[in-house]
């Protein structure tokens, strides 16, 4: 095998109470990306198609992954990356986390798999720092290893993956504004008050008991975020109303998508989670403001070779 | 029925990562109570054996989460509670959340059950407040529904039964020194780094997951504690070295029991359990200081009429 074509799929990183831990993998958007390998050294960005990412090597997240796996695992051959780039940087769905790892996983399938997905997290990590200015993994690991993830800890690479309740679909609604996440993560407040972080703790772990029990009434009492959507909801147009809109029309719960400002609803049925997106377009459509909307089971393998 | 004879066990709130929120239900230490039904109205303390408590009604944590049971449930009974004091006041192993949940359930039976263990739980937090000047259920919440429990908002009462791991044995050391429970928890900082605070909400989440996967590494990894361990473990003599001897005799984890003197470890199975308390002795046997061990299975029961 000297070429691969795979899927990368789009992700929702935080998940309400989870901030920076807490992640679930797309369905219908994703990147389509083709690797190839080559008998000259190094990374290439061959082509990019799609949304504008840099040709540069240094500068594309997912050439800077790639050189960090080629760094721990020296390969006589180069590697040529064609990336077809539907999710849009910046838009809160986990773009870099799939080109990141996206490239890793081709280029470990054809160096003939010598890491498992879990052990490329690490790798894809060097591609999200440079996008994002930190390290974070809560939407590398969903997209890697599909479902819902949990990430225990960084340092130590310890993350897990949960289980998904069958009816779970979620409801994205991307307002095409221009959010860095570095700015997104720049104004959160780096203190918090205990009794905060404790009630945080709380929807934490129930949320977590939710997915194992498939307990969709303890799903939405614990999508909550009473400490990250204060911040960064005031940079999404209309938060309020399109939560408000997104609630009443049955969804079980309404979060900002990573660092936004793509926002998600989580839904128990295809059809609720229709009318939650109908009536979130209801509300922006108004606007002087473009906007892209889907509905995407929870997609629970992650990325796959097309 | 008349009267009614119970044993309420001890618990241990908090579990590492778990501040306010999770708690284990113990199995060889509780109070023995008996309940019997009056024709004069009103609650009283008709004898306290074991550690001293209160005889008036309005000073007794059972006999004011009675009170706070039949001022919702009125009867034209009184009713007369005697208590078998066996967890120390103040020794962090829910003293008063054993009977404060004793003289609600008692009662209950004793009314024909009209309220379930979860409904009881609102009852024995007004016993609970006396006690510790603030609202808490992570002790009472296992010790009326058994193994382990979250709470996961207690103004709506919304208490989750969490699984146990058959193999889960908790060893306990309680130092015999006076520690309040309102001053362990005004030494608490009200504000901590989100950072920290991620990390702790992490570990809840894995900590939930490790319950229902049965991962006993998984247990290990995530109880851990960076944000009230650092300010109460000062307050327990010998507490890193109490630690470090249990972590190294096999324990999973280690913590304060509630908010203290008491500590816990938790080991997969009961010769391990044993040994962990062994070494915990080891480390204050030469002190000037009493001091209690247990080694006990988790409680999956929660109170018991005897």
């Amino acid at each position: 095998m000297d070429s691969i074509a795979i899927f990368s799929p789009g992700s929702v990183a935080n998940v309400c109470c989870g901030f920076d831990v807490l992640g679930f993998c797309l369905d219908p958007i994703g990147d389509r990306m083709i690797v190839r390998q080559s008998k000259t050294p190094g990374i290439r960005i061959s082509d990019v198609k799609g949304f504008k990412v840099p040709l540069n090597p240094k500068k594309n997240v997912a050439s800077v992954a790639a050189e960090a796996l080629l760094k721990d695992y020296p390969s006589k051959f180069g590697y040529e990356i064609e990336i077809d780039k539907t999710i849009k940087p910046g838009s809160g769905l986990g773009s870099s986390a799939s080109s990141a790892s996206g490239a890793v996983f081709a280029i470990n399938e054809l160096m003939g798999s010598p890491l498992d997905r879990k052990q490329l997290i690490q790798y894809a990590l060097a591609g999200e720092r440079l996008a994002s200015g930190a390290k974070h993994a809560d939407n590398l690991a969903p997209v890697l290893l599909g479902g819902f993830t949990l990430v225990r800890c960084l340092e130590s690479m310890d993350v897990l993956p949960l289980p998904t309740p069958n009816e779970l679909v979620a409801s994205i609604v991307h307002p095409k504004i221009e959010l860095k996440t570095s700015y997104a993560r720049a104004i959160l407040k780096k203190e918090v008050f205990l009794q905060d972080a404790v009630h945080q703790w709380a929807n934490v772990g129930a949320f977590v008991s939710a997915l194992y029990t498939n307990d969709y009434d303890l799903i939405s009492r614990s999508l909550e975020d009473i400490i990250i959507e204060p911040n960064r909801s005031m940079l999404i147009p209309e938060y309020d109303a399109l939560k408000s809109s997104a609630l009443e029309s049955g969804a079980l719960g309404f979060g900002i998508s990573g660092s936004g400002p793509s926002v998600f609803a989580l839904s128990q049925g295809t059809k609720t989670a229709k009318k939650v997106v109908q009536s979130m377009s209801d509300i922006l459509a108004p606007l002087d403001l473009a906007f892209d909307t889907y509905v995407s089971n929870i997609n629970q393998k992650g990325i796959q070779i097309i």
